[in-house]
């Protein structure tokens, strides 16, 4: 049984971008040499967010919809009264979105659906650069 | 420390439809042997997720609307519009509920509450086979 | 490679009180001895949930009023009617809040945000006491 820590490291363009991790998880996953384990994709921030869906243009669009309206970025948030910031919206789509994920794998094979795709969601108002910690362990 | 996969099929009968899944998570965890470890459960698919809740049938119901009002199934989805597709909002929902679920054992006995059922949620607009993926490791 | 659980106690004051268990997570972690690996954090019960977010005051007013907006707690839930009980909206929130998060760690050190903390969300009506199961591994 064997551990191998990888990071990724990303640049999102703010609030709404959407980046697929699928292929950097799977090559991270290869590399470690590791067959039969679970990968842990972990963000590092409290305003962004992992999680999985079909990574196509029109679910990407559907996605920052859905958010826009579950928690609106032009409300009021005491978070933001409280530190002159604006992005209290981030946060609460973050926490509702999680920034940890794991898969397992066999034969080295990520057990993903043909559609299912490992997203990184900004939801910052400004260009940040991420870091994604990819977990691997297994024998 | 070792390492073990099930494979759990299920046959689901479209959007609402929630199934639990508690005892063949706990019958894969007492057939692997492992005492002290955890089990990563795992639904294949961008259309199904793993949740848990009090499995019982006003739960149930309550859920099926909780998930109606939050993102309609009635809606115009760009994902529809761009596939000719009718499950932009089983997309939406399963990946807020999430795929993947976690949960330490100790002796064998999984960590979960009296009322804290594993369950697979189907929001798919149709009947589906589905694989759940348990993934077992420990001592 | 090693396993090692502890048990976390916490007091909670109903619904709406957050509690920052990251420090407790850390010292867990660090008693361990084990210093390349991941923690599972679980939440026992079906009315409370592990999330993470900037724990300061005006986001833990954000996220109140964000759940209430989402699962009112005055609307009528069959689970309510079922049961004569008041905490049908308590189980929606953590259905879709979560009960389990995992974060690597290497040198001992949760690779977690500066403003990333780890938090118990109790979702019940009335005040508990909680169980949290820090699970960790590696070695």
């Amino acid at each position: 049984m064997r551990t191998k820590n990888a990071t990724l490291n990303y640049s999102t363009r703010g609030a709404g971008d959407f980046i697929d991790i699928t292929e950097d998880v799977r090559n991270a996953v290869s590399k470690s040499g590791i067959r039969e384990g679970f990968a842990l994709i972990f963000a590092v921030g409290s305003t962004c967010g992992i999680t999985t869906f079909e990574y196509e243009g029109g679910l990407k669009s559907d996605m920052r919809n859905f958010y826009e309206k579950l928690v609106p970025s032009s409300s009021g948030y005491e978070h933001d009264r409280t530190w002159g910031d604006a992005n209290g919206f981030s946060h609460i789509r973050a926490s509702l979105c999680g920034q940890s994920f794991s898969v397992p794998f066999s034969r080295g094979e990520l057990f993903l659906g043909t559609w299912q795709q490992i997203v990184l969601a900004e939801f910052d108002i400004r260009k940040r650069n991420r870091k994604v910690v990819v977990y691997i362990q297994g024998e």
